[in-house]
């Protein structure tokens, strides 16, 4: 039904050592042959939808128009949450409704949102614990076959989402947020960002942009919960070998990092420590 | 050869860190540039055969007809176990003869099976080493190329088998099995469970059917090594969070889970140990 | 512009837990629909050009002619060094010019070198921190669509390198080396083996020949810096389990490995460790 091949972009907790996203894609290639399938990550910690949401939204503007997200992070698999695919104009999100969506829904409304209940496009046997192999693998895979969201069942009522982390304007100029996590280099992603804009699904407005409103000056430092404060830099080669400083990374959100170390270890940081952006004075 | 581009899923223990995996898949497009390979998992622990043998009977179900298997744990490489290609009526496993087809051989016998000793069919130079890329990945290209598992070697005698993991009744009505391993969330997969059966190639007949055969209650409860009694649930979440439980995981196999924690962890599980399903008195 | 799809082999410090390798595989998708991306490695240390470098040299001449090598291991994003594409007959690489192209520029100069200095060809907005996103990746795909080297960027200059790992006649026909990793199974590999040629682009000269060159007898020992010395075999399974042996590996390099078990445990083994291969006496 595409004349190009359709591509069915994975983000999930299933780690690597079990047999799980390898089922997915063969769940995939049985009902889409031609549909090719892209890891983002399998590595979320199990159960945490809030990593997973801003993995999903961090990916979802790199990816070209027609792409299919197939997330699943699903603590609350065979309970009472729902199945649900949205479609924004270039993409569309196979996902329980969890919370998963927050960052894309903060952004603008889907065009079109419903839930995975037309069992037709189940696996003939619904397990209670596997909805990513038995439901959202075979929706993702139908729509990568052309399918419209609107067959695979019925209209979906308010998406549900968690509160975004913390920024807030704290008085004086003074920009307050939190560490969002530590990637794989040691360096500490904050809360504090410009706005990224590329295509309508992908702005986070909360992320404010710091420099267009002018309200803080070009000189800047960021204050930690330590109580050290950093010069805000270009870039993490910025500072000598072993330096701590802070960056606009390339999530367009600030960035602790130790130019050829790990922020992580040597600054004793973790998710949720508050950090401050100020003027330097 | 083919009309639709050939599958090669990958099954192996060749971990992430080296470059054996990706060197397989430069030799499997050099031979078959138009074969897509899948991932299963390559985090098998080192040399453990019998963990894959589950982990491959568990994925064949799940990936469409003419899928080929490529797997490669293969601690006597170098040795006299010999490279095998074998065919069902849909799937063909390449791998050594070293017990990686138990759980498959257990529910048929494939309509054919080969050594690989038609050199023609290796690597030019084959190491004394690494006959994944040498002998295995060329193998399961030209396979997915057209070429016919007879032209690839000689026809094989009875394939290796090792026991298959304890299950059996121990009278009034008990059934006794063991654990086969935890996953990445800490649930314990046993042994215990209900025939699958999803063509041919699938079915493991030692996993006898319960509730069909009639012969426990409605009412079932696991008992563990430590003595601890669980109800058999439909699902993992059935628990308020932090309960432990025994369900029918999505393998059809009793699993035991802490719901939103890690079993393993909590319960102090391990591969080997006892469980026991009866019915509640 | 090329009939079949090209073959895009990535090799990167990205690590699994990221978005990073994903983000980079969308970008390549956006750009060329059609290339297939492989992966060979995420998991080199953060930085370790070094072992990226070997790893690269490892898996080139595996790989069918055509295949583009999108190499990222860059600690020095956002300062001088310069990213880079060469072409040698059958491959082309794209990298950091940081040392990444080492082993193969030992071997053969490229027909074709340029820096990737037209931004044409890079994301709209580059990062100061991510060029495999903004400048690498884009690089690699639109060379897959047929794009040649010289229009990305300026003719380089003299590429970085990195002095090779130690390996020398030691005098009395006693050849010198050292351990340049471990791998998944806890084999060590040396820089001791036999010129390995595979196409030009693959030849690793200071690798000497030892067995055409005649100068070491045909009963080798390999001696470790504990003073033990290994046999030399054909195979890591030639000794009984358990025992440890030395053997020429599947990269023509001597490797040290204990039967069944985890030789870099067993023998205190590291990466640097001098190693000598010698005639039995």
């Amino acid at each position: 039904m595409r004349d190009t091949p359709a591509r069915i972009a994975l983000l999930t907790d299933f780690g690597d050592q079990d047999t799980y996203v390898g089922v997915m894609k063969g769940v995939i290639s049985g009902i889409a042959p031609l549909a090719e399938t892209v890891d983002i990550t399998h590595q979320v910690s199990p159960g945490d939808i809030r990593r997973a949401a801003f993995q999903l939204w961090q990916s979802v503007p790199f990816f070209p128009p027609g792409t299919i997200f197939l997330v699943v992070v699903d603590p609350g698999v065979g309970t009472g949450r729902k199945p649900v695919a949205a479609r924004w104009q270039d993409q569309t999100v196979v996902a329980p409704d969890n919370g998963l969506l927050t960052y894309l829904l903060a952004s603008d409304a889907p065009e079109q949102a419903v839930y995975l209940d037309n069992s037709e496009f189940h696996l003939e046997s619904v397990s209670a614990t596997f909805h990513g192999r038995d439901v959202f693998a075979p929706a993702a895979a139908h729509l990568a076959r052309g399918i419209e969201p609107d067959q695979l069942g019925s209209p979906a009522g308010a998406l549900v989402r968690f509160d975004l982390p913390a920024l807030e304007w704290a008085g004086d100029g003074i920009l307050s947020g939190e560490i969002l996590h530590l990637d794989r280099f040691g360096n500490a992603i904050t809360t504090i960002g410009r706005l990224r804009r590329r295509g309508d699904v992908t702005a986070f407005q909360p992320w404010l942009p710091t420099a267009e409103s002018g309200e803080l000056g070009s000189e800047l430092v960021l204050t930690l919960e330590s109580g050290l404060s950093l010069p805000l830099r270009v870039t993490f080669a910025a500072g000598g070998v072993g330096q701590p400083l802070a960056y606009l990374g390339s999530e367009s959100l600030v960035e602790i990092a130790v130019n050829r170390g790990h922020a992580g270890d040597s600054l004793n940081l973790s998710s949720g420590q508050r950090v401050k952006l100020s003027s330097k004075d």
